[in-house]
């Protein structure tokens, strides 16, 4: 590729890497670009709203007020280039056609998905500061969870309390929006919070995270409001071996799908067999998924430095769903949990 | 169009338009799809993560568990399809060149942004009343930012305050991430809070909205901590005048064009000619964000039901910027301000 362009849409399309790349104290960005070339040096082609925020970071800014000032900018940005790379998942289709449009330049479009990936998936020591804070502070709500939850108090109630929580702590912004599932509800996934009021015997499942310094944290806790039925205290201890043994798959060097599969392995010689219906993780950073793929599939080797979480789960629709996830550091010889919650069953 | 595929990428990328077709009562819906024919009739094809949550919405539910049976599904859905709508802001490049190799079906792709603009940006009684619960939530945070306010006191302090007591009120997550600028950050319209500490004859700008029931409401007020610099005193009041002019052009039948030009006039007419240098408004619904544009050169004309911001604002480097905005519905006779709070000078 002769260069890479990293570019934003509107405010629920922006590019992560975006900030990575530039490093701003603000602004937000939208309809923004970064033109990267082999030699690292980069464009930042911001409007005029964000020229002062852009002058913050790193690079070249280069600010246009109107349309035929970012074609010309981008007809010199781009001269001369054969091969122009884009992050295809995370930009829209109107801007890879829109540029090419404007420049009238009959580059190829590249898939730029992999370098973009493999550069932001080896944490640096202030971003791991940033998601172990981030982890400290979520994992400071998953010890006070016990306390918010009661008979008949409502799945809304406790994620909002628990997202006003983080918000204390010193978080700043969601990682994403809070999950809480009550009773037969946890049974879905990615179930939303809503009316259902919880049950005497029912599971309360937790996923959540916050943000701090523009980082994620991600954590999954399951309790029990009094003695669940048999087959939800015997999925738990399930998920809880299955975790563990995932985790100690974590290392530098390992292929990724092997913490998978010794999750998964366990959960398939059990009762629950097939009721593991996801990946047991994903990377973690400025998103809370980034492009590291912990399932059966993955040919992706794990680095030090990479933040995965390890997330198994057991769901039997109609009845519930148990899910224990923490956030993981990897290292040469293993791996560390950044979040820090009690693991064994717990019973309010 | 035969058909209009509504597409959703990664967390980062989802297009709301997916939950206003479906109507689900939970999930998140991530690498999932629509296919809408001209019938109306929908086509929800999801990963097994979602069957339970797309059960509760609205369309023919076809649930993948992998690559070929996703393609099985697209092969059918788009059968004979010579031309096909996307929604082509909101949907990730390598989607649409996924799915139209995954079918190996030469259609045309077409930008269905138009399509899928004026269905969204219509809002009936229940759209309505949750905009209108979203904009009462944060009006009540407006009023009682005075009380915040006192020297030495810190952006994100404000900020972070500012986000729990519109989740304390009641609001479901934010509508975007609260703007909170002091004195000279304030003239740049879309700053990010940081360390800075409110000083004696400060401005300090505040931009924020929660969201209920999946829908936005947005507003900004600015204030002063002490006498303001009389510059600034002056520009409240052109900034004022501005928004009440472009508020009495907002009719249902009238431009969009004539409420920016009708507040941009006051404003180039005043000492702060060319400093009000972003539109005077844009819809607003599921997004903060939605493609009515309340610009000079906008050729849209309003609806009644049609909601829209209106914020005129005048920056001034390195001293300060003013920003006054409501959240406004178009009626037929005009138009109804459904955020309150007082819009005189307010000093601290």
């Amino acid at each position: 590729m002769d260069a890479i362009v990293i570019a934003n849409g509107g405010e629920n399309f922006l590019d992560s890497t975006y900030r990575y790349l530039l490093e701003p104290t603000g602004g937000v960005f939208e309809d923004c670009y970064i033109v990267v070339r082999k030699d690292g040096s980069q464009d930042v082609i911001v409007n005029v709203l964000e020229e002062e925020s852009a002058r913050t970071g790193r690079g070249d800014v280069k600010v246009f007020h109107n349309r035929s000032e970012l074609e010309s900018i981008f007809k010199e940005s781009l001269e001369g280039c054969k091969r122009v790379g884009f992050n295809v998942d995370s930009v829209p289709y109107s801007t890879v056609t829109g540029i090419k449009k404007l420049t009238g330049y009959d580059y190829e479009v590249v898939d730029a998905r992999k370098a973009v990936a493999d550069t932001v998936a080896i944490k640096d020591g202030k971003e791991i500061e940033a998601i172990r804070k981030a982890c400290s502070i979520s994992s400071k709500v998953a010890k006070e969870l016990p306390d918010y939850l009661s008979e008949g108090v409502s799945e809304t109630d406790v994620a909002t309390r628990m997202e006003i929580r983080m918000q204390e702590l010193g978080g700043r912004g969601l990682a994403f929006d809070t999950i809480a599932a009550f009773g037969p509800n946890s049974s879905m996934p990615h179930y939303m919070p809503a009316d259902y009021r919880l049950k005497k015997g029912d599971a309360a499942l937790f996923d959540f995270g916050c943000k701090w310094g523009g980082y994620c944290s991600d954590m999954t806790r399951t309790l029990f409001l009094g003695k669940p039925p048999e087959i939800l205290e015997r999925a738990y201890e399930v998920v809880r071996e299955a975790q563990q043994a995932g985790i100690d798959a974590y290392r530098a060097g390992a292929m990724a799908k092997d913490a998978d599969l010794a999750a998964r392995k366990i959960i398939d010689a059990s009762e629950f067999k097939g009721k593991f219906i996801h990946s047991f993780g994903h990377g973690i950073g400025m998103d809370v998924h980034q492009p590291i793929y912990v399932s059966p599939r993955s040919e992706q080797v794990l680095s030090a430095g990479n933040i995965v979480s390890a997330e198994p789960g057991i769901y039997i629709p109609g009845v519930g769903g148990i899910r224990i996830e923490d956030t993981v550091l990897i290292t040469e010889d293993g791996c560390e949990r950044l979040t820090d919650f009690p693991h064994e069953l717990t019973v309010v």
